[in-house]
């Protein structure tokens, strides 16, 4: 069996001993004689898996005891409409477009009340992450909301907006556990779990007590609630428990390696040994603003459409997989998830500057 | 390892080739060098793998090319919303209460419209299902809804109700893919995969065409649109692709098998042997009305809740796993999805024979 180094934006690559330790397991999982897959979501040992990934998660993230940790289904996507459906009560928001999913989530919000886009930068196809220190926050703004890494562009939020006294509003999908974070600065932080975390499917919510409301109105449906989630501990109805389990290896994995402060060296150390080659590199270049460069996804081109075919195609061959970029832009990217090894980058880079030397 | 006979009501027992074959590709898929877990849903192999389910589940129910098949999430629970959401065009819709599961999607209904519980056999317990040949279906009723197999109760519709022409609507989940059934019967037939398909986190929707509309209401949220899933082959966003790719494996496992014909005999044979010494024990019996038990889940007592309790624990120990009743009505509850080989029906009469003897 040979694995590839694979570079893909999500879902994306997992610790091999995470799924080494799933197929080990999958048909007795400790002694229970079945699959995680075939376990009655309401048995004892389906119910320690997920208490055990609460705890983790709580525990890696330093999640205070006011926020609740909800495993939802519906991927980012659906939160864009239950985040408007359940925070706003003035009608309400501001948005910072920073890439097509803030403004997927700035559309949809619209759909529930007055959406306000702040900030854009559009105006550079979403290449930096516009100055957010003193913004025009509406002052009805029942939240603002920011996607905090974008997958697509490759820029991430290193400084949070000032929201003026604001709930603020994060999808992280694609910076998930991916750095020690301050979930006190936040109302709520969600993403889909299948970038850095686990298999698509799952959504992982972290939400403030507070903002959990019972006043909904009665058009909202019950399954788009969070309070319906909240008080049956993501499990009004059955989970999606496979995916949780997987999820909840991750975080022990997470653990195992010495937590957010330790993933968050291995991954700059990652990140900077692609960024160093980009910088020197006089065939490839990066496309973002170099204060505002994700550590999780690097875009690149070489300015030669035809290069830069020949390039994903010849690096394919050789064992990085995925690198072609996003549908809508174009050009190369590399996902340096969480679970993608110190050797896979640097590899990736000796890859590229032979293949800079061959196209002089 | 040693697997036990798991009578789970759902999650479910799984067949055991399909999850060795899970295990054995899960660090590499077909030579990809990776797992499904972490394939981009965009990639030529995961095309692959949800085409193929399609392809398979079509053949296997003979599904019309007038309906479209969607891969979902959130559970029919999400879908209680979904269907009047989607086809109340008169804001009318009749529900037949046969259950847990029926009521909660009349309840869910009533959020969006008017509905109308035009049949119960909450009277009884929901022992029974109640005569539908000549309902009180409203005359500007959008659809009729049932739900087909009663997981709770152990009832199922052998007959569908005479919907006056109006559009049937059926929560199949515990009895997809149990028995050949006549889609061009039904405007939708839908599931969760959990029960008798594959993980919990994927939901089957079987619509036909005429029934997803473009022109709802504004405030419709996107993924609750079935046109949406509809335009986009289930994957506007990420689908749950590790999900549908287990699923896909068991529509195989169900065409070498013979397909739906070949197991429903397997089926009938399974529950008779139960059912047969249900009926002959002095201990033991159904609470079904006879002409209405399901094949699936067979519910049963002895009348006296400590024995019941006992039999539970013993059973347990012998390997029979998963056999109390439901939270809410007690007793037993022995679930025969499609999975359960006949030798673990007969390994569980002849344990409650045994039981009896030592219990008279």
């Amino acid at each position: 069996m040979a694995r590839v180094y694979n570079f893909s934006a999500g879902p994306g690559v997992l610790p091999e001993e995470v799924l080494q330790e799933a197929a080990w397991e999958m048909l007795d999982y400790h002694g229970t004689g079945m699959s995680v897959m075939e376990m009655s979501h309401r048995s004892e040992a389906f119910q320690e898996i997920i208490d055990r990934a609460e705890t983790d998660i709580r525990d890696l993230m330093g999640i205070p005891d006011n926020y609740k940790v909800l495993f939802l289904q519906g991927g980012a996507s659906q939160q864009f409409a239950m985040i408007p459906m359940n925070l706003m009560k003035n009608g309400v928001a501001d948005y910072v477009i920073t890439g097509q999913w803030a403004k997927k989530a700035y559309e949809e919000a619209k759909k529930f009340g007055k959406a306000n886009a702040i900030a854009s930068s559009a105006d550079k196809m979403f290449s930096y992450i516009p100055d957010c220190g003193d913004l025009p926050i509406s002052q009805q703004a029942d939240y603002v909301y920011i996607c905090e890494n974008n997958t697509i562009y490759g820029t991430k939020f290193w400084q949070l907006p000032n929201t003026k006294g604001k709930t603020l509003v994060s999808d992280v999908s694609s910076c998930f556990l991916s750095e020690p974070v301050d979930v006190n600065k936040y109302g709520i932080l969600y993403g889909g779990v299948q970038k850095n975390i686990g298999p698509a499917g799952v959504t992982i919510v972290i939400i403030r007590e507070d903002l959990i409301r019972e006043d909904l109105s009665e058009t909202v449906p019950t399954m788009l609630r969070y309070a319906t989630h909240a008080a049956h501990g993501s499990m009004y109805n059955t989970p999606p428990a496979y995916g949780i389990y997987i999820c909840g290896k991750v975080f022990q994995w997470l653990k195992k390696l010495g937590g957010l402060e330790a993933i968050k060296v291995r991954n700059e150390a990652k990140a900077k040994v692609l960024y160093d080659f980009l910088d020197r590199s006089t065939l490839f270049r990066g496309t973002v603003a170099k204060k505002d460069r994700s550590v999780m996804n690097v875009p690149f081109i070489t300015g030669d459409k035809v290069l830069d075919a020949r390039f994903i195609e010849e690096a394919a061959a050789a064992g990085f997989v995925n690198l072609r970029g996003h549908r809508t832009v174009g050009g190369m990217r590399a996902s340096l998830y969480n679970a993608m090894p110190v050797e896979g980058v640097e590899k990736l880079a000796a890859f590229m500057e032979a293949f800079e030397a061959r196209n002089r």
